[in-house]
């Protein structure tokens, strides 16, 4: 029986992805070798990390103003690489405060410039996305966690910010259509809608670096990988190939136009389960709800145990609520199903009806 | 027919780990969901997590004094990192230079402190191992790299220092017995003799930490880390499983001690073959002659075409010298057979018979 992993990452990737990786653990392009015994200089793997690149250029209808990389070392690696990369001593960003990943933000940009916190939602327990209308002209760049995966809020649009502008959008990129041109640096783990674990997607405005002071470590420095096209060492080959994989699909279906097709129709469903409901509510309200992250909570916890049974005995997995949220959330990523969401669907209706 | 690849890195594994890392992106642990889509801090994968660190830690008899810890971005990131975490502004290190990775190490301690070269081999190009014999007690601590894949050097005994020993140690760790408690911090990038590409080794002694002055990026900190399990942000997961495989398999043929003995059986062969032919020779000699990395010449370089043709019709591949010495290199890790390394011997010898 098929499993609905609803887990808020490391998430689901296309069946088609997992059975080309695997085949490609024994015998990476008919080779006879193994992906994890390609050389990183090989003209094969050459080829992965070109079209891995142009992948993610063609799908977000990126410029040449900018430069992909894949790093490592996750969007945890980015909150300080961003800073060293482009903020200068004295200097000072605008941070906005959505919750838990935008805290981390802060506190790394901290180490590099003069943090100030322009905006933040954690009056109502981060349930909402502050809006972003003040004149940020005097600040370096503003930064914002486009989708916020534990409290499960999301920028229906991206605001019109008068500076430079960097998001973290780990688990959002790729679920939607995106105006890059609004953005100087882009940076996302790829565990949720690009990859498995271990390689970070960074988007990066060119005129932007070689502007500060400080000595950068060369493995710090975004411009050592733009100069090495993301190989100045050995990269993460197999999360890389991974990656280039699930890309392909994502052409083959849409691109993230159909992505978003299937993104909006999936988390409609969900949250209009939970809002018929009599039992179950959604926190986040109208906009400001995440299509990546639905979160939703029972008036009565006593109801908990038996609900996660429920859904249990329906093959969904991982609908537990983040520790410092608590009732429920479904990570219903690109790779979902919409079958898969009509299965939570269905076990949110039928425990509703049979227990409201 | 069997391709026998000696590309120095990333690297071939045991066969067996390719066929298990394999089934685990169809199907991991039975769960019926690929090791890709698995949760970080599931049970299963918390299991692979522990049983990692346990492995290193038993065959390489460390004891508590140390932490092991599977981290990203390379041996090119443990360069700065080590310095930052270890080095005061003010202190001087001690560095061996013995070659292109030496050099690069040095580069980047640079930024933390003051560095002093007290030992080079570049007068003879790197093709020998200096000797460190010196009073090294007013340094911070002392660099080597044990293994220099490029020149096919390698420190046949740990040398005694008397101050903190810091070893790069990507392309040799786990290849022989190893006395830890003579370092202080032990790196290694995993795509040699561990795993593939996407995961760094560390091993760490717990007192050294804590007590540099500098503010350091909570990711950069090893007591991030330590603290957290190496699960501090998501890690590595396919990387950090494939490695945990190759440690099984490394363990279930005799540990380091076993592989010693098979690495010192297939470098004796190999350089034996190349000393009694007429046409190549190893410029490194004697006991600075790397086990893993064997490096040879040929005395006329109008063969090399004719040579790379021999071995290539053998499948043999991958033994294209480094571009800054040229000439030939076979890299033989751990998992590679013994029957490989024959075909090698083989292919140089009856070429010799051929052309010589």
């Amino acid at each position: 029986m098929n499993t609905h992993n609803f887990y808020a990452g490391p998430a689901i990737l296309p069946k088609q992805v997992f059975k080309k990786a695997a085949d490609a653990v024994l015998n990476f392009n008919g080779l006879g070798l193994s992906i994890l015994e390609i050389s990183h200089r090989s003209k094969d793997f050459k080829e992965v990390m070109e079209k891995s690149h142009s992948l993610v250029k063609e799908l977000l209808n990126i410029n040449d103003d900018y430069e992909v990389l894949f790093l490592t070392g996750g969007a945890s690696s980015q909150f300080y690489m961003t800073c060293m990369n482009i903020l200068n001593n004295g200097d000072t960003a605008a941070y906005v405060n959505t919750g838990t990943w935008s805290k981390k933000a802060i506190a790394e940009a901290k180490h590099f410039g003069n943090i100030e916190v322009v905006a933040s939602s954690e009056d109502k327990g981060f349930t909402y996305i502050p809006k972003l209308d003040q004149d940020y002209s005097k600040y370096k760049f503003a930064h914002i966690t486009t989708n916020n995966t534990i409290f499960g809020t999301q920028y229906a649009e991206i605001p019109n910010i008068n500076t430079q502008l960097v998001a973290d959008m780990s688990s959002d990129i790729f679920s939607r259509r995106l105006d890059v041109n609004k953005f100087d640096v882009i940076y996302a783990g790829a565990q949720k809608n690009l990859g498995p674990a271990g390689v970070t997607l960074v988007i990066v405005k060119k005129d932007i670096l070689g502007k500060v002071e400080r000595e950068i470590p060369t493995m710090l420095d975004y411009q050592t990988h733009i100069s090495k096209g993301s190989a100045f060492n050995t990269p993460p080959v197999f999360p890389i190939y991974t990656s280039m994989l699930s890309l392909e699909w994502l052409k083959e279906n849409g691109g993230v136009e159909g992505a978003e097709k299937r993104n909006n129709e999936k988390a409609e469903l969900l949250y209009n389960t939970i809002d018929n409901s009599s039992l179950f509510f959604a926190p986040v309200l109208g906009d400001d709800r995440s299509k990546m992250n639905v979160v939703f909570k029972l008036h009565d916890d006593s109801h908990t145990e038996a609900f996660l049974a429920s859904a249990n005995a329906n093959n969904c997995i991982g609908i537990t609520g983040h520790r410092s949220v608590g009732g429920f959330r479904a990570s219903i990523y690109n790779a979902m199903e919409l079958d898969s969401v009509k299965v939570l669907a269905e076990t949110i209706k039928s425990f509703d009806a049979n227990q409201g």
